[in-house]
């Protein structure tokens, strides 16, 4: 198949060189010209250029680029493409841009490869990077079961594990598992700054060990994806930080007015159903 | 030298075991016969009984048994110690606890050896447990001087990083990084069950991967443990509890507010600070 990859940093660069050995020849788009030709030498792409117009053969695109480009590639790409190709994207949020980039492009086809890592930009690329990872597929009711299947079959080959749902539902459910942890270890570190007492607060960095590093780990993420994550899922995630606002103030609630069975009864539930989550 | 160790747990028997290997001779106290046996079977002590009077010849008594009987032992040691003989323990809450013990037995040093594993009992000690971690030592004011130096040494000879503080100031410390990531995190358990619609929650479930793993760690940890820390160190917890809700209100409030450049530099703040507790 002739596939399009628009946008060549971590993602879609790591998909380039999986579909290229997977036997798929890849048309990379990239704005800067060193970005092409890296792509090209790593084997990323077989081709690359900035002009949207050399997409016209391919039929699949996948857009690579941060979120906020999203909807304006997909504007951008209508006048190239043949009829009932099929164009996707990696966004970590689905909802109203899966809704603006449908009504560019009915085949188009809302994506989500949960395969992240520290490190960004095309030098990050890797093989299999998708292997045993979630990809969520979120068409909409109007969406071909065509452009679906083919989105799927994509992640398939890719050997991620595809699970399909309403961009709305994938909303909600990335806000309580990837977003609102990402507030909540946040607001842990900007808590532990605000000792007053100079000399606990160097102990405290001291003492700081597995405990904190795990609690603390997405808070002291890259601030980009953070803020990214607030402004295009915000609702979702307020909601989620609403709820949690509720169970914390339930917690504290019990050790002030020293409920001790009850906190233990809490904290027992929480060890119970974490397994559920992993 | 002659040290007894009271409580034959992961933490005392994993002490005899670094003790022994230095040429201490080690003497164990365990309620259960079949714990006595098991400790010198495994090399953790010389030999062990359930009577304190077996005490009587040692220099340093080490006490690790739950937090609430350790108070009360030191009590019930008194008796069938020698003058200046040095009593320490291995709490993880310092303040009221080093208060009672030290009105009982002035030669008592209060500590915390910061090694904790998921697994708890004898058969989970292990040699070198200490090394490289945290030991702190929280004398009072009126220790004698020759008790905290015989302290120290003992931690210094496990290889573990000593540092001295005030019970008071080693409560409000692990207050912030280890009890406060406890509640937070198991908020966080605790909110994500609150999901109302059934396909959202399932959902929740299997996208759940690395951050929300990292970030419910330790709220999903043995209970007893948490209840421990909130029960002990109530006064401490609920402050940190209360400056954290202050920081969570805030982020929420400018992502309700749309305050993006704000929201990015308060989780720049946070990348940026996270390395100084690691």
């Amino acid at each position: 198949m002739r596939i399009g990859i628009v946008g060549l940093g971590l993602i879609g660069g790591s998909l380039g060189l999986d579909l290229r050995a997977l036997g798929h020849q890849v048309y990379g788009i990239a704005r800067r010209p060193d970005t092409c030709v890296a792509a090209v030498t790593m084997g990323a792409v077989d081709s690359a250029t900035s002009d949207l117009a050399s997409l016209a053969p391919v039929e699949l695109v996948i857009i690579c680029t941060p979120i906020a480009a999203i909807a304006p590639t997909v504007q951008a790409l209508v006048p190239h493409l043949s009829p009932e190709t099929v164009v996707t994207d990696v966004g970590s949020v689905k909802g109203e841009l899966v809704k603006e980039a449908a009504a560019h492009w009915p085949w188009f086809v809302g994506g989500h490869p949960m395969a992240g890592k520290a490190e960004a930009g095309l030098a990050a690329a890797e093989t299999h990077l998708f292997v045993n990872r979630a990809y969520v597929v979120t068409p909409l009711e109007t969406t071909p079961a065509a452009a679906i299947a083919l989105v799927q079959a994509l992640a398939q080959s890719l050997r991620a594990k595809v699970l399909t749902c309403s961009p709305a539902d994938h909303d909600l459910a990335v806000a309580w598992i990837s977003h609102l942890p990402v507030m909540v270890s946040s607001s842990l570190i900007q808590a532990c700054l605000q000792e007053p007492d100079e000399t606990v607060q160097v102990l405290a960095q001291s003492l700081a060990s597995t405990g904190f590093a795990s609690t603390s780990r997405v808070g002291g993420g890259n601030p980009e994806l953070g803020l990214m994550m607030a402004r295009y899922n915000r609702e979702a995630l307020l909601r989620s930080l609403h709820s949690y606002q509720t169970q914390l103030a339930s917690i504290t609630h019990l050790i002030e007015t020293e409920q001790w069975s009850q906190l233990e009864a809490t904290l027992a539930a929480s060890q119970q159903a974490r397994p559920e989550f992993l």
